[in-house]
C-alpha cells in the first residue's frame, strides 16, 4: 500500500489500490466497472495553480495530463476567473433560440477568422461529444435535404475516440470502449489506425501510408461513394495513444474525401487551441483544410463546458440554395453559445495569442527530446508525440513490441510511483500520456521527465521483483 | 416593421421579421432552417438583472421564459457569480476519470439526500441531452450485463422533448422535430400525449386517463415486457406546451413499469429545482418514485452547463452483484462533475432552499390565476399550468379548439407586441409559454399578465384587420 510522507495510507491517491467502500458513494464517475459502481477510488484534488494541482494530503503534483488535455493556460488563472464573474454579472444566460449575446457573436467572429479556408461558421455546444453529434447530425440533415438519403455512412478509425453520446461513441475505435455498450455500429465503417509503431514488421513508412490510403479507397469502392457521408478523424489520435500519422496520410485522405464528395471532419477536440502551437492544427500543422472542425476542451482551458463545430461556407451555401428552404435543422442545446462560456473563450484566446502559442512553439522540441530519453529504459517501447502532447508506451520486449500483456495495469503502477514523486500521470493501460498545461517551462519539463524516468525505473524493479517481467 | 421608441427599425428584436443578411453571420444558432442558415435574426441581449433582461436598444424586458426555463434564481446573481470565480481560483478543473473534487462530492451528497426514495447516486453531465443519453445508455449497459439484450426498447410520448443528441432526440415527439433528422426510431415506441385539452370531444378526464394507461398496457402486451427497457416521461411536458397530465396518470404509468420491470425515467430537466416549488417534483408534486431522474437547467440556474441523472441504489446493486464485475460502462464526459459547475449548483441549492422555494409555493396560485384571466380573450383556447410554468394556447375557434392553422406564426406576433410593451415571450407556434425567474413578485406577475393580455389583444386586432381571423 502506498503511504504518504507521514506514513499514512494514501487511500485517496488517484492511483491507490481500490478498496471497496462500506457504502457506495453518491457520486458515480466516468468509466466505472459494474462490480465497483460507486466504490471506485478517485483521489480528491483540493486546489490547483499553474501547472500544479494539490491532493488531499497537500502534496503538490505536476498536472501531467492538464486535467483531461484541457487546462491549457494552467490552473487558477485570474483573468479567466474574472471573465466568468464579469460576464455572469452582465448577462448570465440568454436563450440561443431567440437571442444572441455580444460574447457569442464576438467569439464566432474570432474563430471564423482563425479557422482555415472558408470554415466561416460555428455552431456551439457544451463539449466534444455534442460537437461531434452536431457535425454528424448536420451531415445527415444536409443529405436528407439534398435527397441523398443513402449517403450517410460514417468512416472512422481503430484507436480513435470521439465522445460518449450514442452516435458519437459509435465512431470510437479503442479497445474495450464498446464491449458492453450499444451503438449505431451499422452506420459506421472503421479503418486501420495510422499507427507507425504498430505497422507490420518490415513495412516501410511509405508503404504503410500507401496501405492506409488504399484501404480507404477500397472501402469507398466497396460501399460506393454515394453511401458514405463523412470521414471523421483526429489529426493525432489522442487517447488512443498520441498516434502521429505518417507524413502524407492526412493530405491524401483529405484528397480522397474531396474526390468522392465525402465530408472530411477533423476532430480537433485535443489538437486545437495551442496543444500543437496553433489555434487550429489541421492546416497550420498538417496542411489540410477540412469541411468541418470539431473542438472543445482547450477553447476554455477546461474552465467552462464549451465545444463546437466550425463549418465551411460552401456546406451551408448548398443548403441555402436547396429546394427545401423551410427544412429545419432541429438541433441545439440549452447551453449552445452560452454567454459566460463565450466570454471565457475570448479571454482564453487572448491569453493563447498573447504569448502562450509562441511559448509552445519555443519549448515543444525540448519537451519531445526530454521525453524521448525515456527510450533508454528497457520497459519503454516508444516515446512519440508532437507539440506538447506525447505518449510513453511500455512493451513486454522490444523485439516483438508487444504490449505489456503480462500486466495491463503497468500504467497505473507508474502513476502510483510518480504520484509519490510529485507528478500526476494519465495511465492508459500500458501507456502514459503527457499533455501538461501549455505554460510549462523548460525547467518544469525537465522535472516532469525526470520524475517519469524514476517512476518507470521503480516500476521496472517492482515487475522484476514480482516475477512479472524478465527485464 | 417594428420600431423602437426613437422610431428606429427594431431589426434586432427577437421577433423582428427576418431580413436576409448580406453576408451570413458566423454564429449559427439552434433550430435554423436550411434556407436561412446564418441569416436568421436573433435579437441581441446586452444585460440582465433579476427577472429582467435588456435588449440592444436598452429596452428592459421581463424574461418570460427565464432564458430557456433555466434562470431560476434570476439574472445577475452575485452569489452565483462569486461562487464561479472562487471555485475557479481554488480548483478550476479536475479529470473525473481519475480524481474528484470537494464540490462534486458535496453536490452528489446533497442531491442524493433530496432525491426521492433510494435515488442515492448521481452521474453528472453537461445538460439535459447528455443526461438523457446517460440514462438510456445505462439502461442498455445494464441489460447487456444482465444478459437481457432484447430488453432495450424505449417508450416515450407524443409532445415530449428530451434533447438534441441522436439517441435522446429519438424520443422527441413534438411536431416537426424529426421531419428532416435521422434517429434511432426503430428503438422507440411513442404513446399519446396526456394532453387533457386535446382529448377526444366528449371524453371524461377519467376515461381519458384510462385510455392512456390502457394504451401503454396494450403496447407492453404487444411488444412483450421482455423487450421494453424504459419509459421516459417529463412529469409535465414542457416545450410540448406545458401539458399537465390527468391526476392519476403518472402513478398508474409508474405502477405499470414496476409490474413489468421497465425503468421509469422521469425527465425533470424543467420541473426540478424549484419550477414546481420542490427540488425534485416527481414525488413531492406527483407522488411518484422513479428509477432515474434526469435534470439540468435549474440546477445551476443556467449559469453553468450542468446536468445529470439520479439513479436508484437498487439499479446499481444489481450491477454490482452481476456475473460480469469487470464490465465497463464506457461513458463519461470531460466535464462530468465539473468542480465549478458543482460549486455553482451548491450555492444555487442554498438560494433555492433559503427562501425561493417557499416563495414559489406562495405565489404559484396567484401566477396561475393571473394568467387564467387571459381565457377571456376569444383567441385564447386554454391557459394551463402548475407552479411557475404556464402555457397560453391560441386557437382558431373555441368550438373545435383547432390550433390556429390560419397563422402558425401567431405566437411570434404576440411576442412582437409584448416585446414593445416590455415582455420577452417564448413563442411556440400557437402557444406562449410563461416560466419566469422564480423570484418574480406578485406585482411583477400582474405586470407580466397585463402585458400579455394587451399583446394578445393587439394581435387579435391585427388578425381581424388582415382578414386572417374572424374574431
Amino acid at each position: 500500500m502506498l503511504r504518504d510522507n507521514q506514513g499514512y495510507a494514501l487511500s485517496d491517491g488517484p492511483s491507490a489500490p481500490a478498496a471497496p467502500a462500506s457504502q457506495p458513494a453518491p457520486l458515480v464517475q466516468p468509466w466505472p466497472t459494474a462490480g465497483a459502481i460507486g466504490a471506485e477510488e478517485r483521489g480528491l484534488l483540493q486546489s490547483g495553480d499553474g501547472i500544479y494541482v494539490v491532493d488531499a494530503h497537500g502534496r503538490q503534483l505536476i498536472d501531467g495530463p492538464a486535467g483531461m488535455w484541457c487546462v491549457n493556460v494552467g490552473h487558477r488563472n485570474a483573468a479567466l476567473a474574472d471573465a466568468m464573474r464579469d460576464q455572469a454579472m452582465a448577462l448570465s444566460y440568454n436563450s440561443p433560440w431567440y437571442t444572441t449575446s455580444q460574447p457569442s457573436d464576438a467569439l464566432a467572429e474570432a474563430l471564423a477568422a482563425r479557422a482555415p479556408g472558408d470554415l466561416n461558421h460555428v455552431f456551439f455546444t457544451t463539449g466534444g461529444s455534442s460537437a461531434v453529434e452536431t457535425a454528424l447530425r448536420l451531415m445527415q440533415f444536409a443529405n436528407n435535404v439534398r435527397g441523398r438519403t443513402e449517403k450517410k455512412l460514417m468512416v472512422s478509425r481503430q484507436g480513435g475516440y470521439h465522445g460518449s453520446t450514442y452516435l458519437a461513441a459509435s465512431l470510437n475505435g479503442r479497445p474495450r470502449d464498446q464491449d458492453w455498450m450499444d451503438g449505431a455500429g451499422s452506420l459506421v465503417r472503421k479503418l486501420t489506425s495510422p499507427d507507425p509503431f504498430r505497422r507490420p514488421a518490415g513495412m516501410s513508412m511509405a508503404a504503410f501510408e500507401d496501405f492506409l490510403v488504399e484501404e480507404f479507397r477500397a472501402l469507398i469502392a466497396a460501399e460506393g461513394a454515394d453511401r458514405i457521408g463523412a470521414f471523421v478523424a483526429e489529426p493525432i489520435q489522442a487517447s488512443g495513444g498520441v498516434i502521429v500519422p505518417p507524413e502524407g496520410y492526412l493530405k491524401r485522405m483529405r484528397a480522397l474525401c474531396a474526390e468522392n464528395d465525402i465530408l472530411f471532419i477533423a476532430d480537433e477536440v485535443v489538437t486545437a487551441f495551442g496543444r500543437l502551437g496553433s489555434i487550429f492544427a489541421s492546416q497550420d500543422v498538417f496542411g489540410v483544410e477540412p469541411d468541418m472542425i470539431t473542438f472543445a476542451k482547450g477553447v476554455t482551458s477546461g474552465y467552462f463546458p464549451l465545444g463546437g463545430v466550425m463549418v465551411s461556407a460552401r456546406f451551408f451555401e448548398v443548403l441555402r440554395q436547396s429546394n427545401h428552404p423551410d427544412a429545419m435543422f432541429a438541433h441545439g442545446l440549452t447551453y449552445s453559445s452560452h454567454p459566460i462560456g463565450c466570454a471565457v473563450a475570448l479571454k482564453n484566446l487572448e491569453l493563447l495569442e498573447g504569448g502562450i502559442l509562441d511559448h509552445v512553439n519555443a519549448v515543444s522540441d525540448h519537451f519531445q527530446q526530454s521525453l524521448k530519453r525515456l527510450e533508454a529504459l528497457p520497459l519503454v517501447g516508444e516515446v512519440r508525440g508532437k507539440g506538447l502532447m506525447a505518449c510513453v508506451e511500455c512493451v513486454a520486449d522490444r523485439v516483438s513490441n508487444n504490449p505489456l500483456t503480462l500486466d495491463l495495469e503497468v500504467g497505473k503502477r507508474i502513476d502510483a510511483h510518480c504520484h509519490e514523486l510529485g507528478l500526476l500521470v494519465r495511465p492508459l493501460i500500458n501507456m502514459c500520456v503527457m499533455s501538461p498545461p501549455l505554460t510549462i517551462t523548460r525547467e518544469q519539463i525537465d522535472e516532469m521527465a525526470d520524475i517519469l524516468y524514476r517512476g518507470i525505473a521503480m516500476t521496472m524493479d517492482d515487475l522484476v521483483r514480482e516475477g512479472l517481467w524478465k527485464g
